[in-house]
């Protein structure tokens, strides 16, 4: 099968030093002029307010040039992303992000829709980390219980998101990044992880994957 | 009900400057000594290797006096813990080892022996967290996909061991501690939780519980 998948990875949201989303504004304009789309969906169930942060979200996103709308005004969510030709999907907690699109019954939605119908598919942390093929290299914590750990799986591995690199004078032992992404490459299940700096994005436009933006990224294998 | 219970839970097993538990030694040996014993159990699920894991805590906690045996050496794990009077459980991956504990049926067996019974819980890092109500607040990266977050409950609140305070000129924007904790409150089924900065320590006997060690904790509530 040939993959017609076309994906925008973010990191992050913010970038130390820029307005948020200012560092992916170029990227997230192309993908979305690039396929002729002017209106899309906002995915907010990484974080509790879904009407505050989508509102924050439009504020940055519409003066960009597009239409933009809260998936959780739609009375059937499902149906709003059958009909919707690109999604974004806000950064928060993963656990909570996960659990949501679980419920909603959105996973396999979502997945069908990227993998088999091409709609594009823009995440930022939480949102790249449930794009992947797991939430196993998230930072951040269960807050949540869902009901698995699997992700939509546009990407056949995982990804840490707000990667940083291991600090020579680091004084703190307890939860070293490059010391956890390995202690998970010790698991029977685990797959490669990509450490994605903040401002790096993953660029998936059929087979390729492109890493764009700054910082760049680590690529961690068993 | 009056609570029996006797638990020492360190924030980590290593504080920089010391070498592996030595800035807990005197916690340690204090909480062994006052109920007069002389061996224990080793619980080494946090980690994949058990007995390399063993051997390394061994090598410290002998010298010290005391005779120290892995849990996994045991045909029959429930009946070790209940023929014990002590275990220490050791830091690693708190998803890990609440998935093993969970798989062995030790959940159950260790709260009742530490509720009912009085067995000595030492717990590090991870076997702190898995200590409490819940490992939501634990900075672990989900490597599996435990049966439920749910802990043991020898205390009724959450813990995040190794906590660090916010520092005022972060870069980096994705994963700060107290905002992660601030996030997992907002959950309708949160509890308070202690940041437990590393080299601090909760002394638990009965219905009082001390932080002893240094560097002290920080109270989270709604």
């Amino acid at each position: 099968m040939k993959w017609c998948r076309q994906a925008l990875l973010l990191s992050s949201s913010t970038l130390y030093g820029y307005p948020m989303l200012e560092f992916a504004k170029h990227e997230i304009c192309s993908a979305l002029t690039k396929h002729g789309i002017k209106e899309f969906i906002f995915v907010p169930y990484a974080r509790k307010n879904y009407n505050w942060y989508t509102s924050q979200i439009k504020a940055i996103i519409e003066p960009w040039g597009f239409h933009m709308t809260g998936l959780h005004t739609y009375p059937d969510p499902v149906k709003a992303i059958n009909a919707s030709k690109a999604i974004f999907v806000g950064g928060g907690n993963s656990f909570l992000l996960l659990k949501t699109l679980y419920e909603l019954n959105l996973v396999a939605t979502i997945k069908k829709r990227v993998l088999q119908d091409g709609m594009l598919y823009i995440g930022s942390s939480a949102g790249t980390n449930v794009a992947t093929i797991g939430i196993h290299t998230t930072n951040d914590m269960p807050i949540v219980y869902p009901p698995s750990l699997n992700g939509i799986g546009i990407v056949k591995f995982n990804i840490n998101p707000h990667y940083i690199d291991p600090v020579e004078s680091v004084q703190q032992q307890g939860d070293i990044r490059d010391i956890n992404i390995r202690g998970y490459l010790k698991m029977e299940h685990s797959r490669r992880v990509v450490g994605l700096r903040e401002g790096a994005n993953l660029e998936v436009d059929g087979e390729k994957i492109l890493i764009t933006g700054i910082n760049g990224a680590v690529l961690f294998g068993k």
